[in-house]
């Protein structure tokens, strides 16, 4: 029945033999590389106006500044990616290009920060994507948390059911979004230059009084819109979908990706600073935009509904992502093995669960908050970029291919500037989240070198070279614990009997009258077998029987001890809760004996 | 280490010899079973009124009227358990009493009753404890739900430790309560009449316009001070405790304490209409009443504290009450079995933890509110009350003992008016809760039926009458189901071949090269056994193996199946997670296949 129930859930088994890779040309494997980069249009432009909000109307000027570093900054990463895809048109994801070029250990490093970032990912996008439902229908906004975590129950049980990334559904959604803010950002600016700024149903939060406007100031800005930048690398782990030349048409979607990105975020900080929209109460940045632009009427619904769908795409997107780097690294020895199994569906279901879990744990801790999640997220994406691209630099300096020159400049200067970006942000955000990352990476690291040095402690123990049994594991010593003597223990006696040449029978006494009652029984069997009574004073029952077993494995220090499990199985589970668990505690206790054989016969109930 | 701790937090484990009886002279054995009545005080008059609170200034003279009447009533329930006590100086709760003289199924329903009653006096005495700390210090009110359950976790802890009832440490807090609400009722009335009614500091929340005042209205409040009579029942369970002639001695001290009840009960009703105390914001009545009488000083926070200290001795005995009975129904088979087992301690602790887990589940639905949890309290009581008071009706018609025509007339009054009560309570108190009471209880006996039905078919298919062995269980088919081929393998082989006649290999095909490896490695080692592959196109293993098993067995129709499995333990527990559990998930589909015997082989790797 629990099977039936899962495969309504979760789709029916596939066979191995079903899995099978699609070439998509360019107009379809854009949907696929951009719904997570183009997604953070979302949230970005709104995270920099904010931090600029203490300086009052100042800000929108200084937001355009801003947003124009972040464009250039745009530009580099594009440019740099672009080197990767040329170098590495197989796979070239941070892990692949650091390892190669910088070592194992940072590698791990750079893994690790992607691993994070696809947590946050799934955490960021989903609160902004009920944020952006929030703002077409406020009665929701207390349900925040709520809804973000149902959200994610229900990608997750999407994703487990192995949802297959057509293209062709997906390309929907992303269009409409990009359609839809590039006419938004049009009409914006048209009526701005023929109506002037328009009235803004509720004004923006920004402070009466102008602050100072320090270069700090400056700097939180930028960083909280570098979060625009996420999402770029992940072409350089997918070049593989597109059709060949995949290099070539992987770049040319590369560079059509970044020009739209540049052109939607800018168009956004452009329309705030027009519309004078700060930061609102319960109801987004690009909510105000499209109101601004629209007015509230069919299209203000359509960018809100869009903007939520290409989120939810971008969901799935690290819902592809994280399972695989998972699986890659656990098939390298540094996660635990189960992660790189292919579950029912074709997926890596235990990583999928793993993301779940942890974006969810997220969305708990900081309440559904995009706001505050937000300084978590683009650390590790920078720790990537930066690693990669020095990863690169390396590599141009060393394999001096064909436009090595060029490579190594660009990725140099690519390396330089998301270095310093990323210190940037590590300072500026540090005290509000930052520092958690900057925890967890080097804890995820020490993680990652205790698992492999398990794994290789016990692939050496287990080689069968120079293989001498240290002891004849077969049955002679037979101990049979027994609590009442019935029916179901017959069979168990026989079986012992069968295997055993020196069998014994013991019992805890842990009722006076019980004990007797199963001596006299036994004795009326006739067995021929001793039946030792183990006194029980405080009436444990696994404790004397482990402590007697260990004795007799003692006095036989060159063999293993057989223990035969005589086991009730009731005709239905809940009845087994009418029993006492004897038996399951006794086998688990005895699991970590040496040289102790468990061997459990059943006796089922007559139906 | 786990086992350290737990003696640490629980104490070490006591011999079964030392359990012994103390036998109490009256003024020791009074503080055992007057907590629980003594304590209902710090609730009962506050129901009552509140639920006249409607009704303006006239309440409190309607209140001190239906005060009269419950002392009446306390004195009817009093009288008829002086006789219970008399006709069963052995033990004589509702279940004995109702079961001997109407039926184990009137039996088994006063004990429902009285379990959801056990249970009830656990939540609701916590919580109206907090609400008596809350009346001190305010600041602690929005915490009353989290403060409750770390009471009840802390007593847990105590009655799991197996908290030995020492009257000598318990009469402090019950006599401290005693006194200082007798102080409390003089020194109130005496000011009253000498300096009138004092000033209070909160007025009472009344409705400013009288309603109407209704005969439901008065019943309403009847019921919410019927809480007051809770408890008194338990006396007829301990007259053990006493010393001879226990049974006269346990009527002194049900008298006494029945007085004692009456008074405290009146008396704090009594000063609430001097003083014109009604239900407060924040305070309880106690609390406000013990202002009135003293002002805020050190007699007033004596009041508090010992009203908490008698609170939480009435929870206390709960938790000796509940799994004892719990463990009487367990041993007659009507509840798991597990209930009647003595703990480490000499307390029966899975009942301590039933009782701890519903109460808190309470606590946690009602959000620690004593208010709404009084409704589900009083009935589980007065069905114990009614049944009791009937058993003793047909004892006395039956027995014709000494004085059997007395008996019959005290119990008959008393079958009948708290049978009219219990009716008065559901009625009234129906929508407010007890209704969950109502239906509960059907269900409790559903589930004893079960229970007992299954024990019955257990024990006569256990039986060993007529018992001829339906299968050869002896050891000759072993299949050997092996994932890699590695040295955790070899002691397992060893024994398989030492146990069986037809020895099978069997591996399932998950991963294509993973499989040819095992094969090739298999035939290294030249066992001589076969090895078959069994295919898994959806890479599943563990339900191809179990299938394929089944087969087998099928071939043998007449002989248990032997499944031997190589068991690989890990030097730490934690790096089990880094290894596939499938031996564990095989082992456990196995146990619900017939005749398969389950052999496991551990393989520890060397330190």
């Amino acid at each position: 029945m629990i099977q039936g129930l899962r495969h309504i859930i979760f789709g029916s088994p596939l066979a191995t033999s079903q899995i099978a890779l699609i070439r998509l040309a360019i107009p379809l494997a854009f949907v696929i590389v951009s719904a997570n980069p183009l997604s953070s249009v979302a949230y970005a432009p709104e995270e920099m106006i904010r931090a600029l909000s203490g300086t009052g109307e100042e800000a929108f000027s200084y937001a355009v500044f801003i947003a124009l570093a972040i464009v250039v900054l745009m530009f580099i990463v594009v440019s740099s990616y672009s080197q990767v895809i040329r170098a590495y048109p197989g796979e070239g994801g941070a892990y692949v290009v650091a390892r190669q070029n910088l070592g194992t250990s940072l590698g791990l490093v750079g893994s690790a920060g992607l691993l994070v970032d696809y947590i946050l990912t799934v955490s960021v996008s989903t609160t902004a994507g009920v944020a952006a439902i929030g703002s077409a229908f406020p009665s929701i906004t207390h349900h925040q948390t709520e809804l973000s975590v149902t959200f994610i129950i229900l990608l997750t049980i999407i994703n487990l059911r192995g949802f297959r990334e057509s293209a062709q559904i997906l390309a929907f959604p992303v269009y409409l979004f990009v359609v839809s803010l590039l006419v938004m950002v049009v009409v914006g600016v048209f009526r701005y230059f023929t109506e002037g700024t328009p009235a803004v149903a509720s004004p923006p939060v920004l402070a009466a009084e102008a602050k100072d406007v320090g270069p700090y100031l400056l700097l939180l800005a930028f960083s909280g819109g570098c979060v625009a930048l996420t999402g770029i690398e992940s072409i350089s782990n997918t070049v593989g979908i597109f059709k060949t030349p995949e290099a070539r048409n992987a770049r040319v979607t590369l560079l059509v990706m970044g020009t739209l990105l540049a052109t939607l975020f800018f168009g956004v900080v452009l329309l705030a600073f027009f519309f004078k929209i700060g930061p609102l109460q319960g109801q987004t940045l690009v909510s105000g935009v499209a109101r601004g632009s629209f007015g509230v009427n069919v299209f203000f619904y359509v960018v809100q509904f869009s903007t939520v769908f290409i989120l939810v795409v971008a969901v799935n997107s690290s819902f592809s992502a994280f399972p695989r780097l998972a699986s890659t690294l656990a098939r390298d020895g540094f996660l635990p093995r189960a992660l790189s199994n292919l579950g029912d569906r074709l997926v890596f279901s235990n990583g999928v669960l793993v993301l779940a879990a942890l974006s969810m744990i997220l969305v708990l801790i900081f309440q559904g908050d995009t706001h505050r999640l937000i300084p978590l997220y683009s650390i590790g994406v920078f720790i990537g970029f930066t690693l990669t691209q020095l990863g690169m630099v390396v590599h141009w300096r060393q394999s001096r291919d064909k436009g090595w020159q060029r490579g190594l400049l660009i990725n140099g200067v690519g390396a330089v500037v998301t270095g310093v970006v990323l210190l940037v942000l590590t300072v500026t955000k540090f005290a509000s989240g930052a520092w958690i990352v900057v925890l967890v990476i080097p804890l995820m690291l020490l993680l990652f070198r205790a698992i492999r040095n398990h794994y290789h402690a016990v692939a050496e123990a287990l080689s069968l070279d120079h293989y001498a049994p240290p002891q004849r594991a077969v049955p002679r010593v037979v101990i049979f614990p027994i609590g009442a003597v019935h029916r179901a223990v017959l069979p168990a006696l026989e079986y012992a009997r069968a295997i055993g040449t020196r069998v014994e029978a013991v019992h805890v006494a842990v009722d006076e009258e019980a004990s007797r009652m199963a001596k006299l029984r036994w004795e009326r069997l006739e067995t021929g077998i001793p039946l030792t009574i183990i006194p029980s004073p405080y009436r444990a029952v696994v404790r004397p029987l482990v402590d007697y077993i260990q004795e007799v494995s003692r006095a036989y220090p060159s063999e293993h001890i057989t223990v035969v499990i005589p086991e009730f199985v009731p005709r239905r589970l809940w009845h087994q809760l009418l029993h006492n668990q004897t038996a399951l505690i006794l086998k688990l206790a005895l699991l970590f004996q040496r040289r102790v054989v468990v061997v459990s016969v059943p006796y089922h109930l007559p139906r």
